[in-house]
């Protein structure tokens, strides 16, 4: 079993955001799988998904507090600056953190751990939608 | 071809691991694959799972070095706090590093380079026993 | 359906490289998937694989500065110091950004975003050849 979906997510503010029942509603065939896998892969390079903490609003923005220390809007030695400050920062952001996750299905289910929680990574202070592709394989 | 396997780990010390053995010896069926994919899932958010030399276990002391310079514990800025110095760190960590990965399997073995190897990354001074989720497809 | 695929990169200088070309080349088969994934892993853990911007060379520069800043060759903590000064931060690098990307296929095409490519992060001053594993899965 094969299915593709499409699916655009609205504008977020720059941080970390939960999406895992959005993805989810996206696919309601996702219950008649019982063993398989779900990619889920965001189109663009200045946006990332992770899984982390599903729970304490904190942790969101800690992420988005650790990785502004970690790699600098504007730091002093990047050269492609055209885009604006974020712009270079965010690429890095995006190819750590990675465009996609791949998720088991179990039973019809997402077999996430109990605290686990899919974040759409927003790297840029005005990101616009941002689309993923969704795809569902299993029996 | 199919197949679903849970693997809970015993609790492991805080620090980078080899398991590529222990995953393998939980999926005897990888011998009857000719071309496929094995995903390796980790149910947690403070630890982690990559490739990485599977030689030297002076590499897996410097990973840990590494990423305890790089996402101090008990950085400053942490604003979640309430579960002990090393649990925003580790979950910056998990992040960084990924919850899964995915290996080609080719001939009935996993097709890894001579020198890669499965690591558990546990991020946290007790994390306890890890759960991950195995699954195998393939033709 | 499911096809196996071994590549062999020439070597590549130090640095970020876009292969999306080359990788694409190497599967005329993929415009027959109608949905499916392509599943590309790196055999090495001192070169990696991730997605980025696919139009600006000075983006690739900047990864190069960024990381080599981040992770510094011979850096004092590193105990792992006989294969070279660039040995043990290319390994960190490495798990950084990962050995493997999965992109989806939809109508007989990756479906990247207009602005992503695949690149090569050769770490090492002198990495070599580098050999890719290619597994497309769909229907």
């Amino acid at each position: 079993m094969w299915l593709h979906r499409s699916l655009t997510l609205k504008p977020a503010p720059r941080g970390f955001h939960l999406i895992t029942r959005e993805v989810m509603a996206a696919l309601p065939e996702l219950a008649e799988v019982q063993t398989g896998l779900l990619h889920v892969f965001i189109q663009h390079t200045s946006a990332s998904l992770t899984l982390s903490e599903n729970a304490s609003p904190d942790v969101r923005r800690d992420f988005e507090r650790y990785f502004n220390h970690a790699v600098p809007d504007g730091w002093e030695n990047f050269e492609h600056t055209l885009e604006g400050d974020d712009d270079m920062a965010a690429h890095i952001k995006a190819s750590v953190l990675g465009a996609s996750v791949m998720l088991p299905v179990q039973g019809g289910r997402l077999a996430l751990g109990t605290w686990q929680g899919l974040y759409l990574c927003e790297h840029r202070d005005r990101g616009g939608p941002r689309r993923l592709v969704l795809t569902l394989t299993g029996e």
